[in-house]
């Protein structure tokens, strides 16, 4: 009898994870359950349709439905998993159209993902309040710009940052709200969000940090929010306040939940219960620093640990090795990206660091074109090893990153990077790489210190 | 007294070599000897100048003037180094002019380059006949270039393919003739060395492997080349059949040459003679993966080599960690580059070599503007370690080439690479990365080959 196997969601880990179980098992029955009316799409795409560099929000939708007839795929969409039985290995499934059915599975992934957190702030039900998440959510805020001249975007992480350039794209006058300290705080040091903060206010944009959204006001539909003593006028208020794992099934039928309230797994994406497997957002990581459980909700995250969770749920053999959580987004002009630990991040998990920090340019300084660059590398003084990187930059951001995630994967010290044999042509880098010269800064340094 | 330290050559190996010099020891007294009129410029902006990407030729000199005086730097141009006796640690100089002079040294440096390898084919000597390899060299290319309508360029290296380009861009109808059997044979296998070909015919390029010139041809001036039993009509004709390192004053003052025809150095960049550094493109390197002696005739490779030479000759301590020669260029619309080995070149030396290619798109497949990636990684099977990368595409290869780079220097195998932790956003980047998938198939066919 072939192998049945269920995946509970139908976007990025869903489907690579039915993708590499079908490729480890031809003769598998795979059923992917989604409640959406899509199936897979890009939700990473969903502000650059808003920032119309994308047509529309149906060009994210990953594969046409031939895909799925010749992966032989049985895609349910606008379908629910209501509960699911570990000891039956069966699933309750409830169509929007009201009809029922019980599935039957020999293994399950559990690729639930993640929804918006809203944090408990008076009025942030009016209408014109938003969350972005699904193509839905997309067309509804498309729809409320046509109107709007006033946007607050709460939150300055990565989708705070480019539903920022959204905006602004749009023509609506916009503000950004973030309750800690500093921009993009999970991802970046202070030094390195100053930076950014600043690039964004050159593109017009008002920044607000240290300050949480008090209040939504306005009647039925939003017409600002409180900020500390202040009132800022809105027509749209986005919640770009982080995502938290949806684990809710996973709780019912009892799938020990971690730390970090992500399902928790083994290295084969393997949770507490037997043949229930689980990847992507709802799903807990570890560290290839530390070891330790952390949340990695990105895309490139979900797909690598699906691909394991496919191929072992399918009866194959794979292992996932941990994360670092690189990660890049592009916004106006300019990207920023990092890998590793950030400086406070690395701290708050009991590392000493130092750090250099460069500023050089994309290209040969007489090539023109060429686009600032600002790069920090950070390490740690007892072997020297590189721990994290961050970089803002005009142009060649992402591949930067890879280099330091590879670096950092490997156990490459500052003295390593800092005389790495690099590559260099005056329309595409300088002769002495950024990366290169910030890691001799940092080992600097660390000689100095020590 | 202050340490005399003179260095000989003047371009970016140096004055790499001079800064730092300079920076290990504030008090030495630094001699820059060089023949040229001009102080350090980039060839490597030559090409670039000449397709008129870049304004003029002045504008590849490095530093101005007020460098010199600030790093105390005393720079000889037009100076000519006839001889030096080791012994007495003491240089006949002899400027253009006539003079001479006698310089005591400490410690000296060794950055006399190379010189264009120009094949011995009759009638090479007449006009229209060019090397390029000083602002001298692209100011009468570019002179030529006015009154020409075809160019032959011989050699399709680097070099080759950045003038095709820019007789191209002065729309100069051209010929590369290239003796091995594909284009850029020192750097990419064959496979990816057709795609490379294929963009230069799209570009109108006439492409000729296989194949050498075997007499230039003309009156006093150049009207053509016989390649083979076909005459090709040209105004112009290139050579960029690569470079020799420029060793004459290093025998005759007898330091050891390698078996590579470049200086001998120990990992210090010590020549075999006692307070005689050497640098750059006259200088030999050793692979990272094998050990063995190497030319890595780079940029890349003089400067880091020259800081090296500098410190140590300075008094310092510093050590080359030798190269693995990585590689880059732009030409035309595309990028190609390498690092490590190539099939072809990991197998002379002994590998078992298996690969993975994979073709891509440089942004998610939605998301416009991206552009294409062919991407090729090379491993040994032994240990599945990654020894190679070859990258053709629109963009994005630079920090491709320094991620595979920095995973062959440490000792990455390609299923390390397949499960790499990379960064994604829709602009500029595939969920998946290109190099970690290349590293995937490359892992599957060991397996299977296993």
């Amino acid at each position: 009898m072939p192998r049945r196997i269920a995946i509970i969601g139908a976007n990025a880990a869903g489907i690579d994870a039915a993708s590499a179980a079908r490729k480890t098992d031809r003769e598998s029955e795979i059923t992917l359950i989604t409640h959406e009316p899509y199936p897979a799409y890009s939700r990473c795409g969903l502000p650059y349709v808003l920032a119309k560099e994308i047509p529309q929000f149906e060009d994210l939708i990953v594969f046409p439905p031939s895909f799925y007839k010749m992966m032989k795929l049985d895609l349910r969409t606008e379908t629910m998993a209501k509960s699911i039985d570990p000891k039956e290995k069966s699933i309750q499934l409830q169509r929007n159209d009201g009809a029922t059915e019980t599935l039957k599975y020999d293994s399950l992934i559990l690729a639930t993902g993640a929804y918006p957190f809203v944090p408990p702030v008076k009025g942030i039900d009016k209408k014109g309040v938003f969350n972005l998440r699904t193509i839905g959510d997309g067309k509804s805020i498309q729809e409320a710009m046509k109107d709007g001249s006033k946007a607050v975007v709460v939150g300055a992480g990565f989708i705070g940052l480019e539903m920022a350039h959204a905006f602004e794209e749009n023509d609506l006058k916009t503000t950004v709200v973030e309750l800690l300290p500093y921009v993009l705080p999970a991802v970046m040091d202070k030094d390195m969000a100053m930076t950014v903060q600043q690039k964004l206010e050159e593109k017009e944009v008002r920044v607000i940090v240290g300050k949480g959204v008090d209040e939504v006001i306005g009647g039925e539909r939003v017409k600002g929010v409180i900020v500390g003593s202040e009132k800022i006028e809105a027509d749209i208020v986005l919640m770009s306040a982080g995502v938290r794992p949806n684990t809710e099934l996973g709780k019912q039928m009892g799938v020990e939940i971690g730390t970090t309230r992500g399902i928790r797994v083994n290295p084969r994406m393997m949770t507490t219960l037997p043949d229930v497997y689980a990847a992507g957002d709802c799903t807990e990581s570890y560290n290839m620093l530390t070891g330790q459980p952390t949340l990695s909700q990105l895309g490139t995250t979900a797909v690598r640990q699906a691909k394991v969770a496919g191929i072992n749920a399918a009866g194959g053999y794979a292992v996932f090795p941990g994360v670092l959580s690189s990660a890049i987004t592009k916004a106006f002009d300019f990207e920023v990206g990092a890998t590793g630990f950030n400086e406070f991040q690395a701290q708050r998990v009991g590392f000493r660091t130092f750090s250099g920090t460069v500023s050089s340019t994309t290209r040969a300084h007489y090539f023109p074109g060429g686009k600032e660059i600002r790069l920090k590398v950070v390490a740690e003084p007892e072997f020297g090893r590189v721990i994290g990187c961050q970089i803002i930059a005009g142009e060649e951001v992402t591949q930067r990153i890879n280099s330091a995630s590879i670096a950092i994967q490997k156990g490459m010290t500052v003295w390593e990077l800092a005389k790495a044999d690099t590559c260099y042509a005056p329309p595409v880098n300088e002769t002495w790489e950024a990366l290169a010269l910030a890691a001799e800064m940092a080992a600097t340094r660390l000689r100095r210190a020590g």
